[in-house]
């Protein structure tokens, strides 16, 4: 596996004085204007769609993306004009909502880690076990349905709580990562002023209506304990596996810019090819080619 | 729910009578070239993108497309071709393989069943529960696989045996369909000159031969088992409910340009549209607007 060109402007490798307010979300990078990126993201749509036929027939690799963001941020907009394009037989996205009551009586890994893309293929966790240090921080009365032994109430979450989730979630991805698995995390940073402006958006679009949901405005209620939480979140869990993107999401064009980058860039890092035949294959082969044509 | 504009020539709507034989492969319909039938092609796949969304918005049908053939017919490069450029959040494809022992301790249907999709969502079954009518009709001994109380040999395996399938398939379809399900049942119909030569193909073309498995040489010995077991499963569970299609495939531009006109008229036949916003909902947004604007 070649290195990922990372990008330092966005890429966290490294936590060491990791402050999220360092990262302006409307950073737009090189990019000069919307033409130029709608034509850049093309571009690695043509990649990507390459690529991935290779890496479906070769079997080996996998690819999970994992996509977390506030609210507004544009996750599925990103999805859409990312990945449509790819076949859809090579890729599926999962969307984890509010867990249900039997993937409650699990471990927070498991209704993830089902999911996960086999070999050949790509995955787009559209939110992940990501929640489980975000939302699940921000309200911990939410751990208390999870009936974990020792949890009996808000006083037991204490600090060590949360390093032991990140600690978990750091081994799954490097054990991901060890069997083939190439993980892009991105965080989509939307600022709060472009969120309020969205979200007035969705209320006076009538197109955009269906989207807007009330507890939108609650969560906003609680932007800063958020920021916290992405922040801790993202000192924790990036690593040289794994290591988070800081994704710039006040332009839209240019968040699905940088994220088509990073896909293109993630699979062009692998050793794709189509399967060596071997010498017996190679044989066999021939005597399928007599075969069919002494019908 | 509207009626799907069926093309006589290619949809079964009464089994009386049927032959499979009748239904010539190189059969071209009213297309002319190539060039139409991709033009034709681009504007289905136009259709199908934007009734996706209005699909998935309003979160009340969903769309089952059933795909069955022979060995090289075209199932995979038709998904590719048809469905590339839908959006991957709203559509899974599932490519059925030789069944897991995890798979065969339970009822034939079952592993299809928990991959069905949701509402809002399109399904692609790449293969499906029919191959429990046709490659096991073919070889029978697989049966035996699956510890059915009263199989115990190929003897028991008995007439009812498979009229009992169709009817647990018909009721599942029907099923399906009075709950919100279109179900699109594909036959992709190669014929025999057709298929040697695309084999040879594989063989031949470097990139290819990872297709080309030497087991498809010995199904291609069961052919007329094959078109036996073919016709019986179309005269047997081809239903109002879910008729099936017989979309010629030895010119696979024509089978793309049918298959996604059949997406694209099952899609229009559906009352798609964007979720109506209520009275209180519409309060609720106005409050929400105020409270954003007040901030």
């Amino acid at each position: 596996m070649k290195k990922i060109l990372f990008n330092k402007k966005i890429c966290i490798k490294d936590s060491k004085g990791f402050k999220l307010k360092n990262y302006k979300p409307s950073e737009t990078l090189h990019y000069k204007n919307e033409e130029s990126l709608k034509k850049e993201l093309d571009g690695h749509k043509e990649s990507i769609s390459i690529l991935q036929e290779k890496l479906y027939a070769q079997n080996k690799y996998s690819v999970l993306i994992v996509l977390q963001a506030i609210d507004a941020a544009g996750k599925d907009s990103c999805i859409k004009h990312v990945l449509t394009g790819v076949n859809p037989q090579g890729c599926h996205v999962v969307n984890f909502k509010q867990p249900s009551k039997e993937e409650l009586n699990h471990d927070f890994l498991w209704r993830c880690n089902r999911l996960l893309p086999e070999r050949g293929k790509i995955a787009v966790f559209n939110r992940s076990y990501y929640e489980e240090v975000l939302v699940c921080k921000v309200h911990p009365e939410y751990i208390l349905s999870q009936n974990i032994p020792g949890i009996n109430s808000k006083k037991d979450i204490k600090k060590d709580f949360w390093e032991n989730r990140y600690e978990a979630i750091n081994a799954l991805e490097k054990h991901l990562v060890l069997n083939g698995t190439v993980i892009i995390k991105v965080f989509l940073n939307l600022g709060k002023a472009e969120q309020k402006k969205r979200f007035i958006e969705r209320i006076e679009v009538p197109e955009k209506q269906w989207k807007f949901n009330s507890a939108d405005l609650q969560e906003r209620a609680h932007w800063d304990d958020y920021q916290i939480a992405y922040e801790d979140m993202i000192k924790n869990t990036t690593s040289k596996y794994a290591p988070w993107h800081i994704v710039p999401a006040n332009n839209q064009w240019v968040s699905r810019a940088i994220v088509g980058r990073l896909v293109s860039e993630a699979l062009e890092s692998l050793e794709l090819d189509y399967p060596i035949i071997n010498e017996i294959q190679k044989e066999e082969l021939q005597k399928a080619k007599i075969s069919l044509e002494n019908e």
